[in-house]
């Protein structure tokens, strides 16, 4: 298997044809997790006030993901489909399970699941702007690939500055990614 | 008295010299501010995913705080001064106070408080880059100026998209906002 950024395991190509079964499900989905990736950011923020290494990084990022959000929020209207809500997927609370409860290990492992998250993020763009047959979409998701790339190594590199043994603890966190995964509900979602 | 962005009352002349006195201060509360900011419009965006005029703005807008809460890091950085918690002013909870409970009121409300802070903060950074000495200092309360009128302007106008009776709402809360600040302590606070 070809390690894909982290990653435990690929995706399963059962995943692949449910997503593009019900691609309106899955853009809508990605634009909540969009919305939801800026939130998550925006979070440390407040949470660490005191880590200025983390504030930069994370407030840059928090606006790309806010971009992404409104990219999103146009494909879907181009496609006829409104912004709803929608059920989440289990996948992002699932993976937050492994988090530490004491400190610095919540800060590690929340950086290390936010990585995780844009790693799983990054390789489903490459599997949709490959398979994906509206030119737009697929012009997007791949216009996508690079910043989930780049989200994923401004976390792992925090997470690292954070705690110098935070590359052991994410092969971890990968394991328990790909089990969460193996055991999400088969519904048309981005992580699913 | 000239009638400053809808706001009911001028800035009191006490203000501005606890605000000379203490500019570090001010604008550790300016950095706290603009990503209170930045998490009020995403909060926006959350609680009313289906007010879809209502989406793309605040996130443009949410993107627009956080380039200022790192420009204002930049200037806490330069002048020597670490980023820290900071017991916040009561200023914008008072303010809150006044938000109705049932909807669309609620929305109408926070839209319009949002709306009052963003007035408040343009008038006094129209003050400050006057009267600030350190020049880098006042050119950014001068570059600030625009987008916070700006700010105001997009606030009030969602507010009156949502309900078209909000010009009238939003007298009445200035006169509240006022009279919080009014009553305000007299700390060296960018809202005090």
């Amino acid at each position: 298997m070809r390690p894909v950024l982290n990653l435990a395991e690929p995706t399963d190509p059962a995943w692949i044809q449910r997503a593009l079964a019900d691609l309106d499900a899955v853009l809508l989905d990605h634009a909540h997790a969009e919305k939801k990736a800026a939130s998550a950011a925006l979070t440390l923020i407040f949470r660490y006030p005191e880590r200025s290494e983390l504030l930069r990084p994370l407030s840059e990022l928090a606006r790309e993901e806010l971009e992404h959000f409104e990219a999103a929020l146009g494909h879907l209207e181009r496609r006829g489909v409104g912004f709803t809500r929608q059920k989440p997927s289990p996948y992002a609370g699932r993976l937050q399970e492994a988090v530490r409860t004491a400190e610095p290990g919540r800060l590690v492992d929340t950086l290390l699941c936010c990585a995780l998250i844009e790693a799983r993020s990054c390789e489903r763009f490459q599997i949709l702007a490959d398979r994906v047959e509206d030119p737009e979409l697929a012009a997007f998701y791949r216009e996508l690939l690079a910043s989930e790339a780049r989200h994923h190594g401004v976390y792992a590199d925090l997470a690292r500055k954070v705690d110098p043994d935070a590359p052991a603890r994410l092969r971890e966190l990968a394991r328990h990614e790909a089990d969460v995964l193996a055991q999400a509900p088969g519904w048309a979602r981005l992580h699913t």
